[in-house]
């Protein structure tokens, strides 16, 4: 018998008990104030490519929720992850906050004041539509131009090195989108949620880089860490392959010479890059694939050629 | 100044606070227990259809998480779409726990004796290769085919009733999804789950419909509540529109006569469905659309004929 | 021999006959009058939701067509849903025209003036690009964001009462759409046609509405209807859970006390929460999932561990 | 005033009319004769190819339509559009009810024998598990993978010629595809189905070629045809750019010397493929792009540097 | 031993060697001048139309890439292929180069009076916000919407003569694309490129056709050609189905009368279009799908039914 | 004017010129050798995971294509990203020339015996449908479930520090699946290829690193790394939330204490996680939104409220 408990008996029945307090729980208050003085609906816009972008909240909650579910080694590195987690579904509820308020009111004359001035009106463009249209004034799960969310940019690969150099790489993307956000506006409620939000990335991406060096010499890394390069690709591994036609690499740049940066090899350049391969010649294609008279072989025969001729009269044979 | 807190005056200014917890909290364990017995690593593919799909708990979390976020009425139903959203992050957890339990080991000689089964193997179809290849034999966030989780079946739309009809929805297609998989599997704690999982659609369901029953007579709702048919047009929102050219509809159904479920009509049937309009004749093109010669008019003049005519030359205007 | 008419005997020859009418026709003249009488290519922007998006047109003649096709009950049924597929279908031609004929010209001083107005500039925002590039001066099946049409969001699940809550939900959705498109307008032609859809919207809810009346009491049905919460699960199918860490739920609300919609519980909640499963522990992985040294047992042996190796040498034995 | 009707005087009020049948009607009977005399599931995924595939029948019947209900030029056109469009929703509820009837059952000992025979079992692979879980054994609006219609692959630009040439296309696509599914089945039902599909793809094919002959000398023909390559440009309209490192071409072929086929240049090649541009060199980033030191000029300046930078205070100064 | 060099004998090794240069190489120099004098922001949205929407470069980039790599025919259709898609790559360079350069600045006096001049700033529109918010000044690979470049659009059939008509209808799209982009702007060195790039899609045209040519007589081709349609179907191959309910066909046009372009039939026109099969009846469904009391057979007894039912069971019996 | 090339003065004109070369070249022979000893079409599905997956072949080509192309920083690290995006294209030719070998045939003999053991029958699932239906036995531009390639995951942003970690984290993913196919073949030429690649990846790895070295104390660095945080929000940059319920973190792990690793910070935990902001309470809607009776201001006067009202009446005072 399989289960998930950790110190259970093979054999042994799994009692499921009533815990004190749920799986996730909701507090009342968001997790970092949010202030809008200037409300600015096309702010709400931009403010949507950290909800619901590949740069955004609901692709790192979603990344770090499926590496905490599926990952089978010490608990401390799964707690780290799910708190993560965790804390970016409050992420998405700052930010999903602070695109409503963006899309309330303000006093009426300031209104008109604000889109009839065309210089305002020329830089602010346009209104994501389905702010109104589908939303009703709400946040949508979709990035700036309403793209919806796909988890399509979901790194979770379970490889914990590989996992860590995707989190680095999402908190950079995700700390340079805030930072841009942050020179779209001068509103100091939002300035200060920005800030906030550019701090905690700031951490996250430190502690991804911290577990980096906790496993070990950083540099000295690839994922996965336990598949080697031998003779006679490990020539490959360390050699840049210079598919420039017209340039020549720099000879002392830090990746053209000197000792790799996992300390197994000594960084060379192939000028020009090689074709190691040969010039690929495919087989013609059997009569059922249709590909035309110029590419067909008369005699077909090959696995899929014989795979669907043979599936009707196979299915016949079994049938009356 | 516009901001969040409700009872603040204007002017106030809003002072943030420590709290004692934050906003999202995880606990250890799972909202369910999961068991199994007879790991089937395809059985671990039909259950990403729960995890990932439109029928699925990524689609309801997010529907009621943003619903939530968005939500400008009274507290109560603001507080229950939280509470809901919530627990269903938590069903996330359980159902990708028990894709990585299908996933994992068995006896040996058991394994060699069900792959090489032919009925088993016949009926079991194939692995979903990410299991392996992107995921480490770990939960994806995709459906059953590999298709990522598209936030495009999300329906968050600011109208608590169109919301209500809407989750009740997604829980009658997740229920019924959850009641196929558990068509699918003999293993007892594959079967618990999901028959704790079919009881939480049924809760979930019933919480949303009674919801609408504390909002009004449920049959006389219509989304949204606040727009009337006014004449000619509400005799068009009582009648059937027989589209069928061979079939005349029955005139006791309950669709066709008697009152409306919103009181407000009596349902008729139009025998055959009437073409209301006129024959539509579009203008030819403006020249600078390329839409060929047999479709442009040459003089052009359509609003945005000048439109891009006048581009350039404006911008001309401005430039030195 | 399996075929599809109902009274053929079997083994009977199924003879195709040459109907007097082919099976979806086309008529010259709109489904409804489609007038312009002030061409906005903004507003024809934001109709395109009302086509290609999740709450328009396209997807519900698709849902109900396919609904339709593949219904194994009551002909009425089938019936009722193919008519209504048909009248959307016609819906679509309807708000296509009215997208190319608010793409169409206006009298060019008017234009100007409408252009140049900076309150009407700010307010009406952009043009969506494709309407010009790839679509000249013609609707697109694509949404307000120029998002194409995805098929993720049709629901078509083969039971009839779930089917009946999808369609009226999208009917809500639809409409809410419809009522918000209604009030972004002053033109009379377009008002009225938007009337006339919410109108037949108001219809297509009260007759899905219609059939779940007809089914049964609406309020005690799940979807599907034939699988039974027992013991101890039905005390988890009528239970809130309250996932708020701050907040308790009324006691008097109607999902949290008095009798369950389906007659077959009592509402009660679940303060807090409760987590009821073991706290999940994966056994680490095999060799071949390269998960990283901290997340690999040695000796492997689970079944995609035996798998994975063992294809290679499958393979090898079969082949000289 | 704008209107849709051809023939009205400006200014003339448009008179809705109750016609005497809709804009779309549906007939009982299929397009044509949907028999399966050996129920075969795995079939049913492949079919579902040409129903959401960008090969298949929603993928033309929405193109065509679009076309169609676009078309600004004479009505012939517009009526052979639609009059195909509408054919093609006969298609699809053709091979929606081949899945339906696929997914069917058959005597129960020969099920036996074929879901255990290994050559079948290997040769027929594993079922669309959303046939069952999603559809309930119905079709799905999706392709064989299971991947959700998506209008992206929609072509309706505008302009005859090109649709013209997209149409023809699409049929080519469809056709080889229902070939191919031709050869996955010896059901005598299924082929005669396929054949009837195939014919009318040849009809579709030809039609549109027709039109492409009718409107002029197909070969002299650019899509869009009204836009003259010039001189410089003239000499690059007609030359093939040889982009192989390796390999001449063939000085004889028909693309590399005599007449073009629009009879308005002859064809040359470039040996190599010239580069006709300057290096590109990009200006440094303005500061608030956060481009990183080595890519940022401190003054910035440009365009979209004073745009982020002016917004907030363009916006204060409209603010109290 | 399956191998891929043309003239190797069975059994001879595949010696790699060291090529004297890679597979692909990339040049210092655009492929044509880029050169922008008035840079316009929202022009470098139009012009990702051009890069990464279905009638953009990306797609013909991958899709002659793929035809060519997999192409089973003569090589000097294989190097025609890759020659091309070789070319679309270095396209792709000269409009992202272009679009970052439509991003950069221009002298401040200049800028605020382009975007305070309310005629430019109706006309123009809204920046793509992620060139700034994702991009940072830069292209992406995506839309004219910030839709991503979506693979489904590509046309890779495997069949000579289908991909030559997917790749001229490609082109026709994407020239129509181009004129369309050549209309928006006044800025002699955008005409100019854009002037090229419509040259260079004239030829890739043309080289399509000419293939085409070469194959044989266009007209007569259907793809794929070696499939015959065969009577009774003949008769569907060369028939118009007239789907409209109110209008006939005109009997004299190119595609109801006389021969057709493929010389082996005669046009005719059935009117009106026929329904040639029958009613479809689905059986009921087996209790476990959950179609609803309605919906269903008691016995069950389908393919899919014993299927669902078994493989619990069948699991069961190789288990200990 | 605004130009592209570094040296030229201002008005210079810019000459192009006939350059020796074009800008992309192909060459002949394969980047590496393809050799397929035992065709297995299975593995050939597998392998497409490696070209259209996240992480996959056609991501990073892509990535640093992009990337290349919009770099603004010193002409070495434009050179490197596009040396190595050309390096990715051959790769992409490598895994497609792979994938239409293993589609090949093999002896009859061999491949009824392959299909016939159930045990290879089992393991290998099945086929990729549209390698032969779409493809013709050719590769597609799709992952290994069918799923297209969506440019949703390439990570492109303009800034050099936070490419690079998107680069580094693009080949850890990539090498780890690349290992993992490497398990699941016994082929000596395509365990031959796959050696190869991971060295590639190996390389590339190393390369983003050692920019990363360069470019300063990786340790340090944050992305973008020219924001620094400031009081107050410096303490929530080096702070771990713990958001678990029921567990503390270790407060000895390296993300827990002791110095950051930009050395800016010392680590500590914030146990529990805290809430910093208010209650979000969300201002009614306006009667235009259709929010419901219960969500709805009766005065209405917000932003979004005056500007859908003042559509209409803005767009009536300038038409006549």
């Amino acid at each position: 018998m399989i289960a998930g408990t950790g110190d259970r008996l093979e054999g042994e029945p799994l009692v499921p008990h009533q815990a004190e307090a749920s799986v996730f729980f909701h507090h009342r208050d968001l997790a970092y104030t949010v202030r809008v003085d200037n409300p600015n609906p096309v702010f709400a816009r931009m403010l949507q490519q950290a909800i619901g972008g590949p740069e955004g909240e609901l692709r790192v909650m979603t990344q770090y929720m499926f590496q905490g579910f599926g990952y089978r080694g010490p608990k401390k590195y799964r707690d780290m992850l799910l708190a993560t987690a965790t804390e970016e579904i409050g992420h998405v509820e700052v930010l999903a906050t602070a695109v409503a308020m963006n899309l309330e009111g303000a006093k009426s004359e300031m209104v008109d004041d604000v889109v009839t001035n065309p210089a305002v009106a020329a830089r602010m463009g346009a209104l994501e539509p389905r702010h109104y249209l589908s939303g009703g004034l709400s946040a949508m799960p979709s990035d700036a131009n309403g793209v919806p969310f796909n988890a399509n940019c979901v790194d979770a690969g379970g490889n914990l090195i590989a996992n860590m150099r995707a989190n680095v790489a999402a908190e950079a993307i995700g700390r340079t989108l805030a930072t841009r956000l942050y020179e779209l506006t001068d509103d100091p409620g939002m300035q200060d949620m920005l800030r906030f939000l550019i701090a905690r990335d700031t951490m996250h991406q430190q502690q991804w880089l911290a577990v980096l060096e906790e496993l070990g010499p950083e540099m000295a890394a690839n994922a996965p860490g336990d598949f080697e390069n031998e003779a006679p690709h490990d020539t490959h591994a360390y050699s840049f392959f210079n598919h420039l036609m017209d340039e020549t690499m720099p000879v002392d740049a830090r990746w053209t010479s000197g000792p790799s940066l996992d300390g197994k090899g000594t960084f060379t350049v192939n000028e020009p890059a090689p074709a190691l391969g040969q010039e690929p010649v495919l087989e013609p294609a059997p009569p059922e694939v249709h590909a035309g008279a110029e590419a067909t072989a008369p005699g077909g025969g090959s696995v899929l050629g014989r795979f669907t001729r043979g599936l009707g009269s196979a299915v016949d044979k079994v049938s009356p």
